[in-house]
C-alpha cells in the first residue's frame, strides 16, 4: 500500500514561529495553549519546561509569560505588564495585522466590524484593541441589521475565515455606509492545506488527518476528506491508528492541520507502515 | 380623467444649483451642455444669455466659463484658467465628491477603481484626478480581471449607478487586495424618482415620461414607467402630446428625470387638460 502525504500539511508559519519562540524560553509559561495541540504542548513542557498557565493567578508563578500564537487581549496584556511580567509576545504577525488595524482605525473614528466568532480567542483579542460600543463582530449579513455603525466603518476577518463569505459582509457594508475600509486579514495557509487534502482525498481510498480534535482547522480538513474520500478518519496521535482500516486499500492518504508537529505526523506514517508490513 | 404627478420627479439638487448658478452669471457659457435637456439650455441662452461652448476654441469668446454639473477634467480646468477665464463652478457637489476622494487616494497611493462608463463626461472627469495608469474604470467584475492594481485600492462609483451592481465590484476586489477603501458615492435621487415612477406607473393606465431623450436618467424611468404600464409614452415637451393617447383611459401619470425642469411639465400638464377637455 502506497502512503501518501498531502502537497500542503502541517504547520503554518504563525504556529512554527511561536514554538520556536517557545524553544527560546524555557522555564516560561504560555497564556493560555500556545496552540491548539496538547501532543506538542506536552513535548514543550517536557523538553523545555515551558508550562501553561490559565489566569492571572495561574501565571504569578512565572517571571516569563509567552503569548499564545491567536493573541490576547489588550487588557489582559497590560495587567501582565502590570504585574511585572517578562511578556514574549508569540502572536501570529496574521493576528497582529489585525490587532494593529483595529487599534488605528478606532483612533481615526470608524466603527469597526469583524467578520469572525466573537468567542473565538483570536477575535476576543483583536476586538479589544478597538473602542469599547465601536466594535461589531458578525458571521452573516444578516447579523448587520441594526447594528449603529456611523458613516465610517473598517472591516477585518477572522484569519481563518473563508474569502467567499467575508465577501458578502463586505458587499453589504459598501452601500450602507459612506465610507468603508476593507482589510482582507484572511490568511491563505489555511485553504493551502484544504486545497491539497481535497485533493488528496481524490487520490486515495483511505484518508487520515492527524491533529488536535478542538482545532476547528482539523475537523474542517477531516470533513473535506470524508466528503470525497468516506474512509477518512480523524486521530490525534499514532496510537489511534487501526490495522483493519487498510485491508485491500490501495493508498493512504496523510495530511495535517496548521497546528500539527511534524513529529507526530512522522510518528502516525511510521505506525501505518508497521501495521502494514 | 385624472393627471397624477409621480412623488417624486424632476430636478435633483445639483441640476437645481447649478441652473441657479448659470441665472446668477448672464453673459457667461457653459463648457459642455449644463445638464441633459435642450429646451432649459435655451431658456437660459434667451432669458439670461447663457452660452453653451464644447471646446476652447468656442471658449475664447467668452470671459466666464461655467463648469457643468458633471464636471469637467482636471486637464481641461488647468487650460480654461491658463487662458484666463473666470471659471464658474457648477459640478454637482454629489460629484465633486468623487473627484476629492480620487485625487486624495492617488496622492496617498492607492490605485483607483471606478465604477461607471467610461465615456461619460462624469466618469471622464472623476478619472482625471487620479494619477495616469493607475485609475480603472469598469462596468462589470469581469473587467477586473488582469488589471494591475496593486496592493492598494480605492473605489468610487458614478453617481448615476445601482448600488446592486456596486456591490459586485466591492466584494470582488475585497478578497483580492490586502486594502480597499471603498467610497459609496451613488446618489439617492436618482432612485427616488425611479421608485416614485415605478408606484405612478402602477396606478395609472398611461403614464408620461418628460425629458430630454439624451438623458439615460429619462430612458431609465421610460423603461421602468413601460414595464409596467404598457401605454407609456416619453416626450420631451409639450409639442409631442397626442390626443389619442387618452381615450378611454381613466388616469395619466407624468413623471420626470433629475434634468427636466418644472416649467416643461407643467406646460406638459396644461397641454393634457386642453386636449382631454
Amino acid at each position: 500500500m502506497e502512503i501518501k502525504l498531502a502537497k500542503h500539511y502541517g504547520f503554518c508559519y504563525g504556529v512554527e514561529r511561536a514554538i520556536d519562540i517557545a524553544e527560546q524560553h524555557p522555564n516560561s509559561a504560555t497564556f493560555g495553549p500556545l496552540i491548539h495541540n496538547k501532543d506538542e504542548i506536552a513535548r514543550l513542557k517536557q523538553d523545555f519546561n515551558v508550562g501553561l498557565v490559565e489566569n492571572f493567578e495561574e501565571a504569578k508563578e512565572y517571571d516569563t509569560i509567552i503569548i499564545r500564537t491567536h493573541g490576547i487581549t489588550k487588557d489582559a496584556y497590560k495587567k501582565l505588564k502590570a504585574d511585572g511580567k517578562k511578556i514574549i509576545n508569540a502572536t501570529c504577525p496574521f493576528v497582529t495585522k489585525p490587532q494593529q488595524i483595529v487599534s488605528q482605525m478606532s483612533k481615526e473614528d470608524y466603527t469597526i466590524v469583524i467578520f469572525g466568532d466573537k468567542n473565538h480567542p483570536e477575535i476576543k483579542g483583536v476586538a479589544s484593541f478597538g473602542e469599547e460600543g465601536k466594535v461589531f463582530t458578525v458571521l452573516s449579513e444578516e447579523e448587520l441589521i441594526g447594528l449603529p455603525l456611523g458613516p465610517k466603518v473598517a472591516t477585518v476577518a477572522q484569519t481563518t475565515r473563508k474569502p467567499h463569505e467575508f465577501k458578502k459582509i463586505v458587499a453589504a457594508l459598501s452601500v450602507r455606509v459612506a465610507e468603508l475600509r476593507v482589510f482582507n486579514t484572511i490568511c491563505n495557509a489555511t485553504f493551502e492545506n484544504q486545497d491539497a487534502t481535497r485533493e488528496l482525498a481524490s487520490e486515495c481510498d483511505i484518508t487520515i488527518v492527524v491533529g488536535g480534535k478542538n482545532s476547528s482547522n482539523n475537523k474542517q480538513l477531516y470533513s473535506i476528506a470524508k466528503s470525497i474520500c468516506p474512509d477518512s478518519y480523524h486521530i490525534e496521535n499514532e496510537s489511534e491508528v487501526k490495522k483493519e482500516w487498510f485491508e485491500n486499500k490501495e493508498c493512504c492518504g496523510v495530511s495535517a492541520g496548521a497546528s500539527t508537529p511534524d513529529w507526530i505526523i512522522q510518528k502516525v506514517v511510521k505506525r501505518i507502515k508497521e501495521l502494514v508490513g
